[in-house]
């Protein structure tokens, strides 16, 4: 029997979880994985001496072609990078499932994929992922159960397990520090509220944050997440007044983060010169000082930026570097995850719906935590990864095209396979 | 002798003065006026009858070679066309004169302007424009007392008139709308205060203001324009500590402009669809409602955003457009000038500096009203952009490659010029 060939772009932070679970089913099914990355030593870590999977760099700009050994992409890489990553998958008739976003340029290549019965599987991680497999599960009960569904509210966040919570933000650094800095930046966030479309432009969306109280759990922060209009209408409900996909973070985290987003400091828009004349000190003062935070009537958002010690002597590691650079900068010393740290991830579904003219209301909750070996979120991303995978390779996937996971009979399986990981929705 | 001929682009709103003032020389000088516009019969109501002149419309974008018949182009197009254009004119061996800001994409092309013998010169109308050329005026005579120049600012606004002045804003469209709405949005602005470099995001501009106060005339914001520290360098201030270039705005302007830019109305980054379906209330409250207005802690603030009557039943003539499309829409309508309207342009420098261990201080101003054929912005612009080709082709300008007016001889040329417009800045 043919071995399956799995190509794995990518080794980083959330690898490992995916590596693992491939490498596992490979004790079973006649799969042969191989990890690249440009960083080898990275690569040749995940797989170790494991006679199922090699590591290696393969620049897929450079040398496209090496796709054509390969059954399944699966890709890791930046959003960025996804398009001509799909384009190259079409080229050579491959398969390709990642985590990230569809896109409308992605969506462009549904017709050629179809032509070429090959499939490229978006949104198959956490967030997106778990949450529109999960969420679709809990709308199609209530469905079955002949509720109208009237308002549907989604959020998940990506944060520190209460045991290994030491700072104010009650944040630490589980993902990728530059997407944490540029969080919510990419153009208005869109969604429905009492009826009535609402955008939030990026300088509003930290500061109109919702109150979010999970039962059984603790009280948070939600903001906006992009686009939801978009899933509205794929998650086919007709009479919901308010549909919002948000994101969650510790109280106060957003509005002590609104200062520094107010004050430009996120900002990645425009290269600084001369850094090296700089320290972090005399950097930050250009754009806010010690006492702008002062004047800020919350003290909580002064704690908070406070404790972020922005005001020293600390010598900037740039050239030049945009603010949100120098941010990042700051954040990943001061957020860093210490050995033992605990990530986790919360995820939370809110949906009020009518049942024989009475209003009625289903709540649930994921909570995942961090283990020794992985992060909660390289778990929830890994794992959907894999399963997926494996659904598509032993043939329980058939679908061709552009898709995302949105196919009731599908995500039952996917579902099933996640519990086995402990990754499982809870009515609260 | 061969006549001159001049090739002005553009007919619009401030193209006028400009050609009138070119028609009145070619009484007395060897030149011949074109004036292009996409809208002809506009051209052609410029010229009239006279005899110097004529009117038809070039498309430099498909037919470049026709500028090849002309010594002298003068560009009132949008300034993003003007790399375009300066390009063409290099190929022809052609001279450009405009009132736009120079860009690095221009000033890339010196060393072929120079190379080709041709002037690029930009930065001849008002601000940028007469600014510089006042301003350099006032520190050269400041210098010439041994001052040193420790602070400098320098504010610019095209207003209405008092007598004009009919809303609350006391402001209506003298010049493009367009502009109006996105004014401030180029990025960070960045200017130097008390020895810091500060730098300003677009969604903080309009809320940090300055008030300026400018004896014998009035109280007014101020806000900061662009990167001042590009100028800091070319107007050679060592010393200087404090070094702004800014927009005037009536007070209060700014603060409830500042309402329109935080919901997001003057956002142009993203398209709404399905417009007809909206009326501008329906629209408007997209972003904010009523309730958002009487929120606001400031009634100056709540009293400008309800003049704009912006929750009525009025259809949008749009079936997509941006935020700041629809925003422009409105304020073409709300702050239109009537007939008899005049406009004002209000220049202001305040030079601080230290002489013989003492600290002085120059404050000038420049007042220009509109006339019954010319709004003050037209003529200001204008004028300047007619004597600065004046002075090139009379050759009392001998420079060539990308300029700007930063050299005392030809400004004094160009000062004594303005005066006899009654265009001249007095001390206060």
């Amino acid at each position: 029997m043919n071995k399956k060939k799995i190509l794995v772009l990518g080794a980083g932070r959330s690898a490992s979880a995916l590596i693992n679970f491939l490498l596992e089913q490979a004790d079973k099914l006649p799969w042969f994985i191989t990890v690249s990355d440009k960083n080898i030593e990275l690569a040749k870590d995940k797989i170790q001496s494991n006679l199922h999977g090699e590591a290696f760099f393969i620049d897929f700009q450079t040398e496209p072609e090496k796709f054509q050994n390969y059954d399944l992409i699966i890709s890791l890489l930046p959003p960025s990078l996804h398009f001509k990553v799909a384009q190259i998958c079409l080229q050579f008739n491959k398969n390709l499932i990642t985590a990230s976003y569809n896109t409308p340029q992605i969506e462009s290549l549904d017709a050629e994929a179809k032509r070429k019965k090959c499939l490229i599987m978006m949104e198959c991680g956490l967030d997106p992922g778990i949450d529109h497999i999960t969420a679709l599960d809990l709308i199609e009960e209530i469905k079955h159960e002949n509720g109208k569904i009237t308002s549907f509210k989604s959020y998940c966040g990506g944060l520190i397990a209460p045991e290994s919570d030491s700072n104010l933000w009650g944040y630490k650094i589980s993902w990728n520090p530059r997407n944490i800095v540029l969080a919510g930046q990419g153009g208005a966030s869109k969604f429905l509220k009492n009826g009535t479309i609402r955008y939030l432009p990026y300088h509003k969306l930290f500061d109109k944050t919702t109150e979010i109280s999970i039962p059984q759990n603790g009280i948070y922060d939600g903001y906006a997440n992009r686009d939801s209009m978009d899933y509205l209408k794929m998650y086919q409900l007709p009479d919901c007044q308010t549909f919002i996909r948000g994101t969650l973070r510790k109280k106060y985290f957003c509005k002590a983060w609104n200062f520094l987003v107010y004050h430009g400091l996120t900002d990645d828009s425009y290269y600084i010169e001369n850094l090296n004349a700089h320290t972090l000190k005399s950097f930050v003062e250009c754009f806010f000082n010690q006492e702008a935070i002062n004047e800020t009537s919350n003290i909580e958002v002064i704690n908070r930026i406070n404790e972020l010690n922005l005001f020293t002597d600390e010598k900037l590691p740039f050239e030049k570097a945009t603010p949100a650079m120098i941010l990042q900068f700051v954040i990943e010393k001061k957020w860093a995850m210490k050995p033992g740290d605990k990530d986790m991830v919360v995820m939370y579904h809110e949906i009020e719906y009518t049942k024989n003219n009475e209003k009625c209301i289903k709540k649930s909750v994921l909570i995942k935590k961090g283990n020794d070996k992985d992060t909660a979120m390289a778990q929830t991303v890994g794992i959907t990864l894999g399963i997926v995978s494996k659904l598509f390779l032993t043939n329980k996937i058939n679908k061709i095209g552009v898709q995302i996971p949105f196919d009731s009979e599908i995500n039952k399986e996917i579902l099933s396979e996640l519990k086995k990981y402990k990754i499982a929705m809870k009515a609260v």
